[in-house]
């Protein structure tokens, strides 16, 4: 009963299965691997963006920081929600790869409405030396507690932000689950919904560790590959990233992991759904869960070893106090797994 | 024929294989796993260093340039010889992550002696605060041409840098070609010889990207662990890291593919010798090769497919001009490559 | 009728008069000068702390961005309160001289409480790799808000981060000021109140441009200086900067001058209170009034010549609206502008 | 006698006076004050370039620092000579500034020739992105040994410098010495020689301490002003740089007081040049010796009072020990200072 994260679980066998295949023989090496050629021109087609300039590293991270300061200027702030992960997770890695931009925080929680939006444009100031002058906006989808972005949500902050010179990113380190849950296309989800740059995160989704960042418009394309290797993020050997990431394109395995990933939440949460004493924080919308559970619950699902995060302590006075936790599925969780923590939550 | 480098080579079958026995189930992520715990115990036991702070990376300029940051100020030089990696490949890796050091250059070529150093230090101005401060005395070992420090060159070099407060890492990208070469123990190559923080290289010697940055002393661990993950080299799937460098510690794998390499480098090197035509730049030491060859010898080597770094144009009025090349043994190359390349050239 | 800000207001005589006398044959350059000895001399008994460094930079932005970045890791966070100077009004000059550091923005508004900073120090999670960790606290005194902090309230909030391992840095731009509201001593504000590194501003209370940095605790003093020439903050002819402190020193002139302010200020506050139309937005406690006018009165005030800050348009149709104003007193401003601008007010 | 440094040297008293001219009642503050209106356009009249973006800064350092960060990327290397101001005396400020650039060091000492920036040019191997991208060439001129490049000399690096797709800056700290030693106009200097920004050194050459940077193309203007804002180095009660450069380029006060010290200095080493002892290492061309004397003879200079930077001990065994020297003349010094020197330099 594992539920801690989708970091936490195995890679997809097919992805192992790659590696093998990749290596054999010598390879040109530091991203000019015949491999990359193919992920290029499958990452075209599938986004419909014949121009766009596509690139592998090797953590999420590396690809929020690497895209965010190659549209970022040192003075500028970068739009974005309280919760969001270039805030609250990366150890400042985006104020130290964009030297010094702040994260300007938007409304509350972890999705920004346009509301929101249109008064944290309003307040900076833009224009005056003094303060931090418009960044680009930048959009978890999913977001850090599960919520996905429709494509009308998304349009209408693309637009506003855009009329107001800023540029959209998106992290897409849950891209496939975002995009299964909407059935749309991913170039619905991206350039046809008005983001420039974009994260096709592989690592969450059944991957060893690799994420493609999307420039549809080329113009930064070498900028970013300088700042790419600057930043210690080019591999030697990257065909081993390239290998990892044809695997996942290959027969739309990105879609079948996050359909698994998200079929399985649902699974849980319809299971949940009914038991008196928990308590949904959200709706789960993708492959994440946020609720409350009794402390008596949780002690006995640590008991029975279930692995995930909550918060408060396990041991306390009151059996009944309601302490929140996050639930994600990944590609690998089985249904008895799933049942099994159902039942035991709803003894 | 292949000798372009080290880099391009395929990985070590073990190293794959330990991937895949590393995919089972769920593991904690960000460095939590349990293999790591063993690689931790193996590099202590192998550097007979149970203090040693050990951490993982994926390529060497971020084992570099993380290290470095952890023990260079921003008003530092950092003393390398002018063809240095960090100086000539990094694309400006070790000014960004120690925001803005120095890299002082001393002496000639890719291999600094005690002379030169101490004219280096003599004339920096340490303690004006105009000037670049004291920092850190970097050592590639093997160099970058190919050179392997003795023992007691390493001594030498170690115990000027002390005596003028200089903190001294060595980058190991090839630590195991050198060790072999030597024929002495990682212990005595890294802080038996004075060296303070070193690197410990997977990628060129046959993982697919691991790199072991190990801190003699570890007042500095919890700062470097920071500095990883600002600069987004901290692996949410860790464990595939682990299990890279697991499988190269076990049975003396790392050991036995650098002995591999050097072995057919000096196959190489014996082969070429006796060629009229071939001069050699230096002496080889490890596994590679700088010397030249004639154009005609090279077109003849061309043609035939072999695959190298060469200096000059392949097309050429003067068929005797002698042009200067790089080869680059690795675990992989076989007996009847070098011989075949050996026959051709002396053609 | 001038308001709008102690930076827009005339340098004191004596500080002028002190710039020719130092004009006198040749001096050693980069604050190696004889008055900066008198300078380093007299501020250590003015703070009663004979181990201070001390140290002279031309800009309130270079005294806070230094002095920070000087005790600040660029993983940690500073606290700060949401109008901050460091925060609203400074481009990123802390972010960029600390490579990157966070400021944490802690409770609402310009003053910064216990409750509020407790609160913000249990949710940083220091000592998670992932997330900013804790950096120094920092107080502006006066605030921007024209706030002063008690020296119960400062001994209170520096208590609090004490515990928690915080350094505590002071933005005393307006320390003058704050030291006459108080009726206290420069050391009684500063140190003895738990403050760790101070600014002793002078720009904004009549010199031409000079603040004191000043370490209570001078390890780190070296440091501070290698940013200084860094940042390109020491001045070669540094005895300029020495002359304008020395003169603000003698005679208590740093003390005259803000007392002129306040009283001014006072007179100000004084006059308006009456009016049936004014709403102060807070209690003046030093040398900024913040309140609300109806426009009618402002335009009033605007066509007679009156300078100052307002908020909104200044033309519109509603002639009642209350719009926010600021104004600042220096110590050049007269009675007779005082009383005509209340009389004016007051029509 | 004293020749350490033109910046040791007083004020000019016509700039001194201006201060207190400026001390009028109230000033928009930031740059926005009436006097530096003026100040653009004269300087813009002075260079014959009505487009260009003036600003001020107070040190040479920030001059330099931000000029060139304006113009190079961090993966650029600044193309300067081995003893540039920028490489020996900044303690990184350009690093600081730009994000860790690399200083090239072009061919040997002082000053540039063609030939040795064709060869940097050439070895860079820019675009390829594991090394530095070509950034700027920066000239000093006058040059930290007192040469002074001919107009012609100039043209053809700047004519190189463009064809390889460079920005062109110069370091002008001494710019009116050089334009006094070439005799001719400041345009002439600068951009009809190819010269793109310039910094117009006030500060060596009589002032208080400011310097104008001259963006001959405004398009990066803007830029150049956040950048200044976020160094720390806009100031608020910015009237006195106005002021301090009005001072300076009314009636011409900067040729003036740059033909003072380059006469003295040609009365100085006119004396010096008959002494059998006295080397000259170079030949003087503004207001700079280079030259050795025995030690006996600084003996018998420091004796007596006089003041100026030497290498070596003035104790030793060797009495005819010829040790070096650096003698500059600023525009105070008196022609029996400097008559005095001669006498005793040939006793």
């Amino acid at each position: 009963m594992y539920f801690a994260s989708d970091n936490c679980g195995p890679a997809l066998p097919e992805v192992l299965a790659a590696l093998s295949e990749a290596n054999t023989g010598y390879m040109p090496s530091y991203g000019n691997d015949l491999l990359m050629d193919e992920v290029k021109a499958r990452i075209r087609d599938l986004f419909e963006a014949q121009d766009a300039a596509v690139y592998l590293v090797a953590t999420g991270t590396a690809a929020n920081a690497l895209a965010l300061a190659t549209i970022t200027q040192p003075w500028q702030a970068i739009f974005c929600a309280p919760l969001a992960h270039i805030q609250c997770d990366e150890c400042h890695a985006p104020e130290f790869f964009t030297g010094g931009a702040k994260l300007r925080l938007v409304g509350e929680g972890d999705k920004i409405s346009p509301k929101a939006l249109s008064h944290a444009i309003s307040v900076l100031g833009h224009g005056n030396v003094h303060v931090s002058q418009h960044g680009p906006l930048a959009l978890s989808q999913v977001t850090e507690m599960g919520h996905v972005y429709s494509l009308a949500e998304l349009s209408a902050l693309t637009s506003l932000a855009k009329q107001h010179g800023q540029i959209t990113y998106m992290d897409g380190a849950r891209f496939a689950n975002a995009v299964v849950s909407l059935g749309c296309t991913p170039a619905e989800m991206s350039w046809k919904a008005g983001i420039d740059v974009v994260s096709f995160g592989g690592t969450k989704n059944g991957c060893i560790g690799v994420e493609a960042v999307i420039f549809f418009d080329p113009a930064k394309a070498w900028e970013f590959e300088l700042r790419r290797k600057r930043g210690a993020h080019l591999f030697s050997k990257h065909r081993f990233l390239s290998a990892q990431m044809l695997a996942y394109l290959l027969d739309d395995l990105w879609h079948k992991s996050a359909t698994l990933a998200n079929a399985a939440c649902a699974r849980l949460a319809e299971g949940l759904r009914d038991l008196p004493d928990l308590v949904f924080r959200n709706d789960p919308q993708a492959n994440m869960i946020f609720a409350t559970l009794p402390r008596a619950t949780h002690q006995r699902l640590h008991e029975a070893g279930a692995v995930y995060f909550m918060e408060g302590a396990l041991t306390g006075h009151d059996a009944d106090e309601p302490l929140p936790m996050r639930l994600v599925c990944d590609w690998s969780v089985s249904d008895a797994q799933i049942d099994r923590f159902i039942s035991l939550a709803g003894m």
